[in-house]
């Protein structure tokens, strides 16, 4: 994999990750793809329609259903799916984290598969085998996440752990891949607490094995409950303390807003289920603002969900159709909305990375916001 | 709307239907998108895929929600899903049978919403006048059906009411219709007797007000529990009762089977649910039969769902990968399993149309019976 950031305007970059199936430009937005299908769409509409160059996909589910062995007989996540561009998977990490009966130890993380309750255990080495069947292009180590608030010695564990692992993950990667095509980023953490991030960062900066380091960094353990200031500030603070020539990854976020302010805060890479969770419940994105199309004045009218949007939805459907289609729990509705809000995401970051490439993302954000109405 | 046999083939029939928006060879399947919308499919994928010349829509639905008033205002049903083709409408005789609290008299019928439980009543002018304002190609009348086994008397009241009916619905159809876009069909009534049938047939065929009749004659009020033996058999003995010159359309039939038998009867029209339905519940129907995409034996295996079909979702997708999406409870697989479905019965339709053109549809039939291995 290689990373170059190509212009920088102020904190913000504009880059270029290539991985052997994909030319990613940065700032970029991550459709996520939980079961190996982003809600409501199929892999057609991603190459025909929305374009991304990588998508995010789940080692944990993927793991219980179908199996991420299934997954490598039928030629990884690629053949399985039928989308040849890049897949980033995470590494199950933040759903054991979710689950309530999971427990974390030095050596993994055992947890319960919320589908039939059965005993499981994630080590490093196991989620990047899982990974390695899944096919992945980029991967995620094994991390050690935090609910917010925390004591400052529950931090610091998982701090030290999150190190630790990410250091026997790189390890058991460099042994174990088969090829150049995997790449492996780890993850910082450490709450909202300056003094804990910058040892986490520091830490994993540092870790080289056989002259190799990570191919990227993320910031975990964010967008869980905290105020948004509160994100913003961790990740003004995290970012200059990561590489410059690597990526840097905000993972589970966010809303428009959040994406703005972290791009500008010198974010590259972002993942989250807002846009088709949303889309499901009726909030689509347009350039003013957030419209629910459920509401009673959207019943008549022949506009589309937003005048100035070039998508599938709004080349073909009138307001009026979608309220009826979303009323009547048409599931027609939930493809319809979700390629646009998807669409709404991956536009919004093509807007920002030019942008940035004429030295004007300080203008763009002020407009960003002037824009919108509600 | 002109009709035109080009072909005979023992009773089979090619034809073509023109209406002012299609060219529709028969005999023809219908696709059912009852509230406007194929369930799980969009307008697009109609026009690229499976490219129908004609759909059905339910008035009794569309009258509920979102109600013609508003369809009418979005420009009819066309202008509303954006579907340019032709629709074909239904007279909501069919849902206030199926609902138990609806009341017939000899003026109409009174039945409670299934969403609010608010009372309505469908006469026949009414259910025209609803037609009108959805905008459709070929309108029904509104019919007196009835459960299947049923009285003498009762047979008889509906096959009374019936022709009553239909003889208000061409009059009022003849001083409301604009222009000449909408058509109007009449139902043949009579359960499974079949001097009830010819007697409902002769009194249908015979109407005619100021030199006009219907422009086509459907059976309805079977496929509602009857053995498949008495169906073909009613169907059997009415389509010869029936004006040679228009088309004939068996309402809401049903499987592939169904339809094969029933073209051999004479039959030009259908619609039914089954293959949407089916694809929802996992069965998908191949040229060897019907397939349970769940079984565990598809877990694996790159094969698409029928190696010999053409369809967009056997283009791109594994059954293995359907199995995935649909154990998962992807709503992307109701979407592609609907495609697969829908495009297996017009291409049957397809197929049966060059049989009959080339005389060989016993042939075909016999062939269509013999590659079924399930």
């Amino acid at each position: 994999m290689k990373f170059e950031v190509l212009k920088s305007d102020g904190n913000a970059r504009y880059g270029v990750i290539e991985t052997t199936r994909s030319r990613i430009e940065t700032p970029v937005f991550m459709p996520v793809g939980t079961l190996a299908t982003i809600k409501g769409l199929d892999t057609v509409d991603l190459k025909e329609h929305l374009k991304p160059e990588i998508i995010l996909a789940n080692t944990y589910h993927l793991y219980l259903r179908p199996n991420h062995k299934i997954v490598e007989k039928m030629g990884g996540l690629h053949g399985f799916t039928n989308f040849e561009k890049s897949f980033l998977t995470d590494s199950g990490g933040f759903q054991a984290f979710s689950l309530k009966e999971s427990k974390t130890s030095d050596s993994g993380i055992e947890f319960k598969s919320h589908i039939d309750g059965s005993k499981h255990y994630f080590t490093p080495e196991k989620v990047i085998d899982i990974q390695n069947s899944l096919g992945s292009d980029i991967m995620m180590v094994l991390d050690d996440l935090i609910a917010l608030p925390a004591e400052k010695r529950r931090i610091s564990d998982s701090i030290e752990r999150t190190t630790r692992w990410a250091k026997e993950s790189l390890k058991y990667h460099l042994e174990t891949r088969k090829d150049e095509v995997q790449n492996l980023f780890a993850i910082v953490q450490g709450g909202v607490d300056l003094d804990f991030r910058k040892k986490s960062a520091t830490e994993l900066t540092e870790i080289e094995i056989s002259g190799k380091s990570f191919d990227g960094f993320a910031i975990g353990g964010l967008s869980v409950g905290e105020p948004n200031q509160a994100m913003y500030d961790t990740v003004e603070f995290t970012a200059p303390l990561l590489p410059v020539e690597k990526p840097r990854y905000l993972m589970g976020v966010g809303t428009p807003e959040d994406l703005i302010e972290n791009i500008y805060r010198g974010i590259d890479m972002f993942d989250c289920v807002m846009p088709t969770r949303n889309a499901r419940n009726g909030t689509l994105f347009t350039s003013f603002g957030r419209l629910s199309i459920k509401a009673s004045r959207f019943k008549e009218g022949s506009n589309p969900v937003d005048p100035s949007c070039n998508c599938y939805t709004c080349q073909n459907y009138s307001r009026a159709y979608l309220n009826h289609l979303f009323r009547a729990k048409e599931i027609t509705y939930i493809r319809l909305a979700s390629l646009h809000n998807l669409h709404y995401y991956l536009n919004l970051m093509r807007e920002v990375r030019e942008a940035i490439q004429k030295g004007q993302f300080e203008e763009y954000r002020k407009e960003f916001y002037s824009k919108r109405v509600f």
